[in-house]
């Protein structure tokens, strides 16, 4: 990943050092990589499968921080905490080429067609969410934004390295049924880790989601379990800031089944998944991504 | 081009009939189509591609309107003129995403490796640009940000349709060069209008490069030949206003024998591109990409 920025601007060289070395969990090239492997696939491709995917999540990362003036991510400051709007433009687009590079590297057609799609997915979904009303959400609406924002790049990652492994159209679609219920999952356990973490671990304010009028899962249960609660009532109004007192909203839905409710769905979504893949033969890579999806649901402790 | 935005948000779509419907010359597509023309490329297959590369093009000139500020481009408002930066940001991702689906279609490995490449090209070269000081310029600066910001595109044009026509590579170099001689000349061009063109024609103000501190091959001609023009001194020295009036400098440049001189360049790398390109059959294609190289230096007038 690093490499990427060989023979380019010395800055997009330190542009990237500064986002890989953030860290992150690097779950996406996990399961790309272990899901080719499950397969038989070819390592040197899983490999550069894998960069790729991460390249491309580092760079939606950029332009989101970007859009939505965020200064801080993995407790690090953001491209956009030290550059210019067009510095940080450039740098997102410079990392979309170079994970297109390495695609391309695949040298398969269907990985390339797979990318491709996928980014337009996550960019429609961002597109939907900026238009929408702030406040404002259904259960369809918020599963529909998880899937583009990040169950998409799940799919991608099983899908993608299926297609490198030489396996039929059957394989590729139980792994994306997979990539698809720990995506799902993982994006509902991060929204729940938005009411439940520490800010320092997260490195931002604590209901930041409900703070940005972001509904997201356990504010929906919550919701419908609690319709009576006057903050409540205002959100479902759509009304915001001075009538909805956040701090209040954000304790009354941590301390309500609402967090329980959110991770059982996840657990769910996470168990539809385990369901196709132990469709598959057993060996030691379907058992890491077996535990692999159970630690997306345990994190939120 | 516009059916790319089916399926997804309804302001996309909008946003893309506001962008095709600027017009534009569609010159990067005609030479795809008539370079793959010239060498017996399947039509089908040419026309995704010059889909995809136009699209491309739009991308870049959405995220470049919004780094300059620019309000009107063909004399139309840009995308940033009536969105928020961030829809801005999010609707050349999109292009880009699009663009990339488009290219997948070909179903070409070596087509999809030469567009990511290009990609990062063209932002490695904006990226230099927006650190480089403003108004400092050498010849050869300006030769490689003129490459990477267009002949690096009109050199995707021909080698891809090279590359989807069964060619060799002794094939994709020659229309390669072509591409590279009409693609730099082509800027010049753009360049030479920028001093020379009609306010109301260009849609933005006479010698906008030098307003924005962007020094052109007119000017770096100008510079060699009048080393003891004042406001030229200023230029040198990296001053700028107030001491230097720009409006004085243009007409300078525009009454001298720069332009001259600049176009003289021009032509050179169009002969250039002509000289390889006539090592390959006589066709009506390559009798059309001939003329198109002759027009591409005419339409300074």
């Amino acid at each position: 990943m690093q490499a990427q920025s060989q023979g380019h601007h010395s800055e997009l060289g330190a542009a990237l050092s500064h986002l890989l070395s953030s860290g992150g969990k690097r779950v996406r090239p996990a399961v790309a990589l272990l899901t080719g492997g499950m397969l038989g696939g070819e390592r040197s491709k899983l490999i550069t499968l894998s960069a790729a995917i991460e390249l491309l999540h580092t760079a939606t990362l950029v332009h989101d921080d970007l859009i939505d003036g965020s200064l801080l991510r993995r407790g690090i400051p953001t491209i956009n905490a030290n550059w210019s709007p067009a510095a940080t433009v450039l740098t997102g687009d410079f990392i979309f080429a170079r994970a297109a590079v390495l695609a391309s590297q695949t040298k398969s057609v269907e990985v390339m067609q797979m990318f491709s799609q996928t980014l337009a997915t996550i960019v429609n979904g961002e597109i939907i969410q900026l238009f929408a009303s702030r406040g404002q959400a259904s259960r369809e609406d918020y599963f529909n934004r998880i899937h583009a924002k990040t169950a998409s790049m799940f799919e991608l990652a099983t899908s993608a390295a299926a297609a490198l492994s030489s396996t039929g159209d059957g394989v590729i679609k139980l792994v994306s049924q997979f990539g698809y219920g720990i995506g799902m999952a993982f994006q509902i356990v991060d929204d729940i880790l938005d009411f439940t973490g520490e800010q320092v671990s997260m490195g931002k304010p604590v209901a930041n989601d409900l703070r940005q009028g972001l509904i997201t899962l356990p504010t929906l249960c919550y919701l419908e379990t609690h319709p009576e609660d006057p903050d409540a009532k205002a959100v479902i109004n759509g009304k915001g800031y001075p009538e909805i007192n956040i701090d209040r909203l954000a304790k009354s839905i941590r301390e309500s089944g609402a967090i329980h409710l959110a991770l059982d769905e996840a657990k769910q979504f996470v168990d539809q998944g385990l369901v196709a893949l132990r469709e598959l033969p057993l060996n030691p890579e379907r058992l890491a991504l077996e535990e692999l999806a159970e630690y997306i649901v345990q994190r939120h402790r």
